[in-house]
């Protein structure tokens, strides 16, 4: 059967990260992306990172199941034919600076003439407007200005960070897929087709929000309790490295004594009922488990943790990651081939539908490698496709 | 006007973070959605963290838009009340345990026996099978068990860390909400109710791979160039703090150099064209720009990356992200009041739709502060109200 998003069409001219894998999601679930590359090398993230035969990693985790064709859209005959895709198509994405669509004639205005029921969406930096409105953003400038940096650091990393991940990027993306497909749905109900726009600092901060700045979030200085639960996230040392415990509730707090040996402490009346949440019971449990596990091997304090339903992980490393016994149990990684640039590993993607269930989607394609298909559907003869590649048209 | 997801009916049961951002997300966006919380004090996330007068920072920033009552599922009445509840719902939201529902008979059939058409959403934290699926799980483990915390160990900050915001409960919500809206459209379309499943070991691994495991995309060791973004993320060094800088074009970076008054150095054939990227001209500049930046301050090193169009940022502490002058031009935190709980700030959800615009959703509820409008709409006259409440089927 195919996905939820079957026969839906998509557009998308949007480039590296923030916009790709919205398409890219969306893509997953059934759409149909043309994706519109700009001429000579394609868009920004094949040249970035990690390359063979003319495919990078970053476009290939980004990119599944669209078809790519380079448009130069500068060019008027270029412009005529992303229109006639536009004619065609659902949904729009485009991740370019503020007004650059509209320099480009691709605006919502534009395209809207063309297609009144069309979704068009839009994701700025900073802002569609405002003081940094012009400014190019990048995930590391929106993780510093929305607090994410500040929460790195702590009393055992007493330097401050960044998230090593473009985790604003990818909050973006997430948000936006369901924006679209929220807008589809309304226009499915009979709204009219409209602009559905995100900026990345406002992803990053809504993100970073619900558990991140729980000290603003209630006003006034009559709050009790501060606590932040990543503020508490913490690496224990063991002989040989170190491990995650996370102890939430009172029954775990009193398998972790169990877990290190300390039966003797689990049983005294200082750590049972609401004795066990006063300060010096909570300090002397931290030390016993701290003491407990810095004197075991990872490995016998992970086993000791599970086996006392403590909730605890090792830190894997990339490599043992793809080969966790629950991760490949649940099937997330999948091996595919491309002709050209060969095999490649691809996580799957995590939302799993009981009825309407796409097949894989098809493989990152080369630059310009769906050109001629998506011509011929637009009704282009293979005499004026030959023309339009030899004028520098399209790719 | 509404909202996208005006009229679409949601019945939320899940707990603390990765389901109730689910059901805000869709509220925020017009659905109406009825918390149902457990008896005695209500769900788990009411008891955790910063509270005022029965509220918790934590709660209010997963639950606005919604309606709260408690029913014990476990009293044949309360689990009557929730079928009824069920039979005009669109959406059911759980992250209980693999098998939980099914123990209290609102498993996806006993749910569909009643509404054939509703969507049932579940969410797993290790997965709902496997050999890790009966444990209970957290975020601070699943980022430890798909490379969050490898990840973060880096030259400049030799420790490993967590990343100290719970990425992965969150990348969860984001996942199934766009999921559900997804079933949502396909209903709309034709296609039957069905379960949409989602488990958060699945959700980190996803949300972390497309710019994380670069490394481990191409398969097989001719792969060139190995770079990965976040590792190259750092914090550089002024003379009384730190600074992120960007520079990701040949532009920026040249520009970098004329920001730390190195115009000398920009003009240098090997700080142009090609050679600018070999080994040595890297170095070279690298070191130019940390050393320029390490001899001005933030703020001088702010402005003059500003100037020169380097993308940059201060790192702002908390109580700064709420006064950054493009934040709160975008409107991003809303200042509200509750008659019991007082004043609170919340997030602006980032996606803005220009037609099925919903206004702000309404504060989060007390604990049970709906139950008489909800009972209400079931038809359950005052009478038998104040008996369920007795019985302490209700709260």
């Amino acid at each position: 059967m195919p996905g939820p998003l079957d026969g839906i069409r998509i557009v998308d001219v949007s480039e590296v990260i923030s916009g790709p894998l919205v398409s890219m999601i969306l893509a997953d679930q059934g759409a149909d992306v043309v994706k519109v590359e700009p001429p000579k090398n394609g868009e920004e993230s094949r040249q970035l990172a990690n390359y063979r035969a003319g495919m990078s990693a970053l476009y290939v985790n980004c990119n599944h199941g669209k078809r790519s064709i380079g448009i130069n859209l500068k060019d008027e005959a270029g412009l005529h034919l992303l229109y006639e895709l536009i004619r065609k198509a659902d949904v729009f994405v485009q991740n370019w600076r503020p007004d650059a669509a509209e320099r480009l004639r691709v605006g919502e205005a534009d395209l809207r003439a063309i297609n009144p029921r069309l979704i068009y969406a839009s994701i700025a930096g900073f802002g569609f407007s405002g003081p940094y409105a012009d400014r190019r953003g990048y995930d590391p400038i929106f993780q510093s200005l929305t607090g994410w940096v500040t929460a790195q650091l702590n009393p055992e990393v007493p330097i401050p960070d960044l998230v090593r991940n473009a985790v604003v990027d990818k909050a973006t993306s997430y948000a936006l897929a369901q924006g679209i497909t929220a807008a589809l749905y309304a226009r499915e109900r009979g709204a009219s087709g409209q602009h559905v726009k995100i900026s990345m600092l406002d992803a990053g901060i809504a993100f970073f929000w619900p558990d991140g700045m729980l000290r603003h979030t209630l006003i006034g200085d009559d709050v009790s309790n501060l606590v932040v639960p990543g503020e508490r996230y913490q690496l224990m040392p063991t002989s040989d490295g170190r491990i995650v415990m996370w102890a939430s509730t009172a029954a775990q707090m009193q398998a972790s004594l169990l877990a290190v040996g300390r039966k003797d402490l689990a049983d005294a009346p200082h750590q049972q009922g609401k004795a066990m949440i006063q300060a010096h019971s909570q300090a002397e449990r931290a030390a016993a488990v701290r003491d407990g596990l810095a004197a075991m091997t990872t490995e016998q304090a992970y086993a000791a943790l599970v086996e006392h339903e403590v909730p605890a992980a090792p830190v894997l490393t990339h490599p043992e990651v793809l080969t966790d016994p629950q991760l490949t149990h649940n099937d997330c990684f999948i091996e595919a081939e491309h002709p050209v640039y060969g095999k490649y590993r691809r996580v799957r993607a995590p939302v799993r539908f009981s009825s309407t269930v796409a097949g894989p989607s098809k493989s990152p394609s080369l630059y310009g490698e769906d050109t001629d298909s998506i011509l011929d559907e637009l009704g282009i003869a293979p005499d004026k496709r030959r023309e339009l590649k030899e004028s520098g048209t399209v790719k």
